[in-house]
């Protein structure tokens, strides 16, 4: 009996021995490097951090910071758990985890500003193994109340050159993946000006691993047809990349826009449009409702929810007013970061 | 050939030729008699009315009262459709149905008043048609912030007393099937305090249809045996019993609670509760969910959330007080009908 030639070479994709310390590791600084620099631009808010443990294997920390100087509310967790088989849904699309143990680690983040003017922003970077299979998922996404493009412009660029910097094709890609994730079908709007969002990424040479063939992500990636197959490390570098650009690619827009003054009209909408954070993150959100559903620890899981919100039946902006043009320019897909001012 | 005696008899048990039109016509009439009810209890909000089109077939009229004397907000739906064919999640629980056109028609309502003594209520009665069968479904349960056992009883004994005018059992099934849809898993908390809650009731003896074989509902009805089959105006007068039963469960309620004064820590408190009735219409309900995934009137479905919420990591209640009350004895099961004072 002769063995195939590729089960006795050593596999160059495969994940090195320590691959769980790594990204553990990384995944770990990222949240302490995103809450000190959140710490410093706020001035005063601090993060409370509550640790905890999950009795199946594994853990997290969860850091919130309530009624900061610039943030209304924070949260910044890190979890990492592990346990005797992935979820059905997972499994479903990675069926060679099947009979697998599994571990995975993320760091997740969103910020609720007190001003109008300061976007809502979302971070998740994360990482699976379970038996054969490993791959990265994650990415970044600016939520504004009262947008400037020039804003929206300069999240996109950093992303942008965090991804170019480790694949020529990665941005083009998870910013589409990203406007077709966080799309609100009942509303027919985007969450926001998106960003990127990416999940499955093994290493195999089709970049879009979506639900919908039909979308602009899946064409896109498609037309680029094979990529040349990726290492563990390389995909991991694209992970490190994209959570590093975090701060850069926020901190100035807060910067721009901290001073800019307001009243009840600019807070009543930034209330009202919250609501859609709360319909995207119930109804659509895998990780949330995931984790509701599998008793996961509820507050860590909803503390991306806003502090105050409100809704309010058959709201329609007026015509040429700024609420307006959050509506037609901001809530579609733009192609933010060619914009020219 | 000898045709079967049953097909050859008339069946006592299918629906009259205008079943459609009776069912129509009682509920439409009762969204009418509630407006009405509840603009007489709020003496100042009016309910605006937008009429709108289903473009597949048939349509309904949203009621919406904002910045009523008692009521912040409250909507009050009728909606009536049809189409070529129920959706797939229906069809899983009544594949009698497949291949047929439908006939849908229902009311809905969801009150959330100014003062958190007096309780959040929600109310659903609804009919389907659809080839060879047909079911009613629906229920009204009580949502207080600020609670008393009196309130939670008067609302169950209104109700009891109409479910008992129809089948001694319905009351003691409905409750408990009431307790265990309305309840927030991921919380471990009941919505409120209950009510009554059924669904597909076409007449057969078997009164709980729900999910739970091993839950309190459906080991209540398995202990009653096979019931008496009912015919399709029995379950018609069940349902018109139980719909006119609600201005009495309500009304008195906000009458001996509107006077008491409140302060900001109360405030406060059922803004954060009223966080858990989003948490349960978004994640859990199956009609709010079902209407956003296919298309629905989403300002008609979401009317239903309150006009202001807010959520607050981690909080809890102090012990010994009237917060810590609500969760120790108002978010549990209870058998309020025979409440004793």
């Amino acid at each position: 009996m002769i063995a195939s030639s590729t089960s006795q070479t050593t596999d160059n994709f495969a994940p090195p021995p320590d691959s769980k310390q790594q990204v553990g590791k990384f995944l770990r600084q990222l949240q302490d490097q995103i809450c000190v620099g959140l710490e410093t631009m706020d001035g005063l808010g601090k993060f409370q951090e509550d640790a905890w443990e999950r009795p199946e294997g594994g853990g997290g920390r969860s850091r919130v910071m309530q009624a900061g100087a610039i943030l209304e509310q924070g949260g910044v967790g890190f979890s990492e758990i592990w346990g005797d088989h992935l979820p059905p849904s997972i499994l479903q699309q990675r069926p060679e985890a099947e009979g697998h143990r599994f571990y995975a680690t993320g760091t997740s983040m969103v910020l609720h500003p007190r001003s109008p003017y300061i976007p809502t922003v979302h971070l998740n970077y994360r990482y699976f193994e379970a038996g054969p299979v490993w791959w990265f998922g994650g990415g970044a996404d600016l939520t504004p109340y009262y947008p400037f493009a020039e804003d929206a412009a300069h999240f996109h660029r950093t992303l942008k050159q965090a991804c170019d910097r480790n694949h020529p094709e990665y941005y083009s890609t998870f910013k589409r993946w990203c406007d077709e994730y966080f799309y609100l079908k009942h509303r027919q709007e985007t969450r926001g000006v998106g960003g990127i969002f990416f999940d499955y990424q093994d290493g195999q040479g089709q970049l879009y691993r979506g639900p919908d063939p039909q979308g602009p992500a899946a064409q896109y990636s498609a037309g680029l047809g094979e990529l040349k197959p990726r290492t563990w490390s390389e995909v991991f570098t694209l992970l490190r990349s994209c959570g590093e650009a975090f701060l850069p690619a926020y901190l100035p827009i807060v910067e721009r826009r901290k001073d800019i003054e307001y009243g009840d009209r600019e807070r009543q909408f930034q209330l009202y449009r919250r609501g859609r954070y709360v319909e995207f993150n119930l109804v659509y959100d895998r990780g949330t409702i995931f984790g509701l559903q599998t008793n996961g620890r509820t507050e860590s899981i909803l503390m991306s929810l806003p502090p105050l919100v409100r809704w309010e039946y058959n709201y329609q902006p007026q015509p040429d007013t700024p609420e307006a043009e959050l509506y037609n320019t901001f809530l579609k897909p733009q192609d933010w970061a060619n914009w020219a001012a």
